[in-house]
C-alpha cells in the first residue's frame, strides 16, 4: 500500500459519487443482500432506497479494527438506523444479522436465501407496476424535503404535489380512482398491466424504473479493499 | 375532476396548516385510531404528538398507486419513522398493520377495538393530571429543539427549563417532592386530585389539556379523496 | 427551594457541560445502568455512546409530573429515539423497561444484573482493543457529521477518512489485513494484544481509551435531586 492521500481522497470521492448518484436518479434503488454487506457494502445498503437480506446476510462497519474508522459509511449508516446501534456497528466493528438489520431498520426485509431474488424481484415490480414519473417525483423531493426544516419541507412538498396532481398522468390515476375504482380493484388491474405490459415487451423498463443495487456489491467491495474480501 | 393546480396547491394549503396546527398548540393531541389511515390520513397519525391505534387498524401512504405520490404526508411520515420505512410505504403504498406501526415508531401502542377509546381517555387524562402549564411549556419546546443542531437546543432548553422551574407552578411541584413526597405518593396523589377535580367540574378542561385526533379523520379524508373511502 | 432563575439557569448549564463533554472527548462513553435513570439520568444514559443496562433497570423523564418539563433531558432523549416514544416519555413521565429501552433504541442492551458489569467491561475492553487514535477520530466525526446536510457530511468525513487513511497507525492496520490476515485472525491478534498489553501494565489506558459512565449517576442525580432519589 503506502498510498498517498490523493489516492485515499480519490477513492472516497469516487464511492461517494456512486451513494450520492443512487439516491439523485429518479429510480428507486433496492439493495438484494447475500453474505456479507462490510464497510461501503454496508454504506450502500444504507444508501439504497430498500433493501432485502437474505436470511444468513450479515452487515457490519469494521473499519475501527483494522485502523481505519468507516467515516463516510457512517455518512449513510447515521442517517438510516438510530445512534446507539451506529455507534455500537462503528465502535465495535461488530456485525448485525438479517434479523437485527431489520429492527434496527437498516432493511426492509430479511427472506430465506433461497427466495431473496423472487422476492426482490416481485417489490421491483410492484414499484415499477405504477407510473415511472409519480414514483421518479416522489423519491426526489424524499430526500430533499427529509434535509429540511419542517416547514420549508411542507412549502416545498406542497408544490410538488400540487405539480403531480395537475400532471396528465395524475389526473388519469385520481380520475379513475374517483370514479369508484376501489383500490382493490386498481391493484389487480395494475398487476394485469405489468404483466401484459411485460408480454408486449416493456419487461425492460424495469431496470429503467427500479434498479438492483445487487450486482454494485462486488465493485464497491473491490474498490475499497481491494477484492481481497 | 380536471381541477387547476391553484386547486390543489389551496388543497395541500389547508392541510398543512391543520398538522402544523396540531403540532404548534400547546395541549398534546392523541390520535385514537380505528379502520384505516391513508394518505393525509397516515400523516396526521404522524403528527400528532401521540398515537393509540386499534389492533386492526392499518396505515398506508397509497398515493403512489394512482399517479399521486403522497408527498406532503411523506413530510410527517418520515420523520416520525426510518428512512426505509418510510420508503417502503410511500414507493409500494402497502399498508402497515398496527403492530407494525408500533415497531416502526408510527404509533405509541396497539390495543383491542374494544378498549380503544378507553385507552386513549385513559392516557390522556393522566397527561391531563399533570400542570398545563408545564405540559404546554414542554410541548412547544419539543417541537422547537427538534430542528435545531444540539448545541442550540440545549441554549434553548436550558433557558426553557430555568423559566419553567421559577415559575410558582413548577415551585410548588418541586417543593413537593423534594418535601420527601415520593414519585409513588405524588403520583397516586396526581391521581387522587384528577378524581377529585374531575368531581368538581374540571372534567371540561380535558378538552383544553388534551385533544383528541380521532375526529379529525373523516374530515381529512374527506377533504382529500372526496369522501369515497 | 425558591431558588432564583439564576441558580436554575447555573444548574441547567452544568449539565449540559457535562453531556457536551461526554460527546466531545474522544474515548467513548459507556452507560452501565443499573436501578432507575431518570431525568438527568435518563439523559446521560441518551447521550453516552452506548449503554448497557440491568434487565430490571428503568427510564423515565417524569419532571412533567412535578410541574418540570425535562427539557434539557429532552435534547437527548429525542436524538435517541423516535419522536412519538420520546413524546410519550415525556408527557406521561411513564417509565420504561430495559426491554423497551432496547427496541426504542435508547441502550444497546439489556442484560441479567449480574452480568452487567462483566458484559459492560467486555465491550469496553473490545473497543479498547482497537487503536485510540482511530476510534477518537471516528467518535469525533460521528457528532459532527450527524448534524449537517447529507453533502456536506460526505465532504467533510471524505477528508477525515482520507486523513485517518494515511496515517501510520491505519497503515499498520490495513496493510496487516490486505496481506491477508482474515478479520477472524485479527480479532483474535487483537485480543491477544489486549491482554498482553493488561499484563505488562496497559490496563490503566482503558480508562483513557472507553470510560464507564455508571459513576456519573449519583452525581448528577444528586445535582439535580438534592440526592433524594
Amino acid at each position: 500500500m503506502n498510498q498517498s492521500s490523493a489516492f485515499y481522497r480519490q477513492l472516497f470521492e469516487v464511492c461517494t459519487k456512486l451513494m450520492e448518484t443512487i439516491q439523485s436518479i429518479p429510480q428507486p434503488v433496492i439493495a438484494q443482500v447475500h453474505g456479507i454487506a462490510t464497510a461501503a457494502g454496508c454504506q450502500l445498503v444504507a444508501t439504497c432506497d430498500l433493501a432485502i437480506a437474505a436470511e444468513d446476510a450479515r452487515f457490519a462497519t469494521p473499519g475501527v479494527k483494522i485502523g481505519l474508522f468507516c467515516s463516510t459509511p457512517m455518512v449513510a449508516l447515521s442517517r438510516a438506523v438510530g445512534r446507539k446501534k451506529a455507534m455500537e456497528m462503528l465502535l465495535t466493528g461488530d456485525a448485525l444479522s438479517a434479523e437485527e438489520a431489520v429492527q434496527a431498520g437498516l432493511i426492509n426485509k430479511a427472506v430465506p436465501a433461497k427466495s431473496l431474488e423472487e422476492e426482490t424481484k416481485a417489490m421491483a415490480l410492484k414499484i415499477a407496476s405504477a407510473s415511472a414519473f409519480t414514483v421518479g417525483i416522489g423519491k426526489q423531493a424524499f430526500y430533499q424535503q427529509i434535509e429540511m426544516p419542517q416547514h420549508l419541507a411542507y412549502s416545498y412538498t406542497k408544490e410538488v404535489m400540487s405539480l403531480n396532481a395537475t400532471a396528465a398522468d395524475a389526473e388519469e390515476g385520481i380520475c379513475a380512482f374517483l370514479e369508484n375504482v376501489s383500490l382493490i380493484g386498481k391493484a389487480v388491474s395494475n398487476t394485469g398491466k405489468a404483466v401484459s405490459n411485460t408480454r408486449s415487451g416493456r419487461r425492460p423498463a424495469l431496470a429503467h424504473r427500479c434498479a438492483l443495487a445487487g450486482v454494485f456489491f462486488p465493485l464497491v467491495e473491490s474498490i475499497l479493499l481491494g477484492g481481497r474480501l
